[in-house]
């Protein structure tokens, strides 16, 4: 696999093509940091766009979501998708409004949507989701059953044609506008986790684990 | 118009339908809150799913951002687009792997964007593209000239056709699996904001405006 992502006319980024990489590490990067992933297709009756749980196996990545049964048959012989993730890292205060922006990390990938249907793979892809969103959670839970697999719709795409997107650091006023006086900076945004809330049917109070307890995502802010 | 959101067969959740709402204010609060959408559109050469930074101008989402102006042309006279904000709200620890989930709040939107050419409403979304992010920093800031309102390309989607999607609580484990003994319960997630960071050509020594030294959005954890 090389480790450029492919170019093409729809992921090359003409506006702010300053911002714009096609660096494969880069973009496995924001896909491992981040949590849910926007997914559009056309099912028939126009374009769609929903939040996905999503996990990276290698080269695809593998979706898990709200996938209605009356979408999956479209998805059984190949749909085309676009899958977003984005990461939000600030907020840039600038001294004119037209130059306010936010600092983010972004990547989209294009390719087709296939069902897993190989019970050996969707359990891998299973753990994948788990250990995804939470690390260590895997052999600490029961792990599914082959119903539960069955039950469970996994979609994968090959990480192939895609394109990253990243601004990052201080605002870019013009010149004339730097002497106007208005405070300007960054606002650091990041996802914080709170103190885990135990599940009130949990049979008898158990210590949190350690990964809940300390659960953190990206560098923090 | 309507308290209920336009039910169709797109926007009807058929997987988990305890977790759909039609409402429109409920839609309405978690478009206020949300800080980046997820438009998917197709300009002609499949779908492609961009984030985008957007404000609710009372029953219109406004929409702002990477569209290259090789896609401009394709909304001059409307096209489809369904618009995605997704609150994460937390993670669900279940004894089953199956049964882990996330707490969110989702909104879709289906409909016509098209291109905002009158420049006194593209100024009224350029303020609340600015206000809806940081609130109180309009009247802080330079203010666009008829310049800058010219280069900037503003959308305009009706919410109409739009439903939301809402997972809250704890884990739902079948009763089976409740002495199996894990720890369960939810890490809450939210986002947060750092300390304001200076910008480096900023011309003196600024006090941080309390609207950016105090940021927060949601209900924090």
């Amino acid at each position: 696999m090389s480790k450029e992502l492919e170019q093409t006319n729809r992921t090359t980024i003409s506006r702010h093509s300053e911002r714009a990489s096609y660096d494969r590490g880069t973009a496995y990067a924001i896909l491992d940091e981040g949590m849910v992933a926007h997914v559009g297709f056309d099912a028939g009756d126009g374009v769609i766009v929903i939040p996905m749980t999503y996990a990276r196996l290698g080269d695809e990545v593998v979706l898990h979501g709200a996938v209605a049964s009356r979408w999956l048959s479209c998805f059984a012989t190949g749909r085309h998708v676009s899958v977003c993730v984005t990461l939000l890292d600030g907020l840039v205060l600038a001294q004119s409004a037209f130059s306010h922006s936010m600092n983010y990390r972004s990547v989209v990938v294009f390719g087709e949507a296939t069902l897993v249907t190989d019970n050996e793979k969707k359990g891998v892809a299973f753990k994948a989701f788990v250990e995804h969103l939470i690390p260590g959670r895997w052999e600490d839970s029961r792990q599914p059953d082959d119903k539960e697999i069955e039950a469970t719709t996994v979609l994968s795409v090959l990480i192939s044609e895609a394109s990253v997107k990243i601004r990052s650091g201080p605002p870019a006023d013009a010149a004339k506008d730097l002497g106007l006086g208005y405070w300007t900076g960054v606002i650091p945004l990041g996802v914080t986790a709170g103190a885990p809330i135990p599940d009130p049917l949990m049979e008898e109070d158990r210590i949190i684990p350690e990964y809940a307890a300390s659960y953190s995502r990206g560098e923090g802010v």
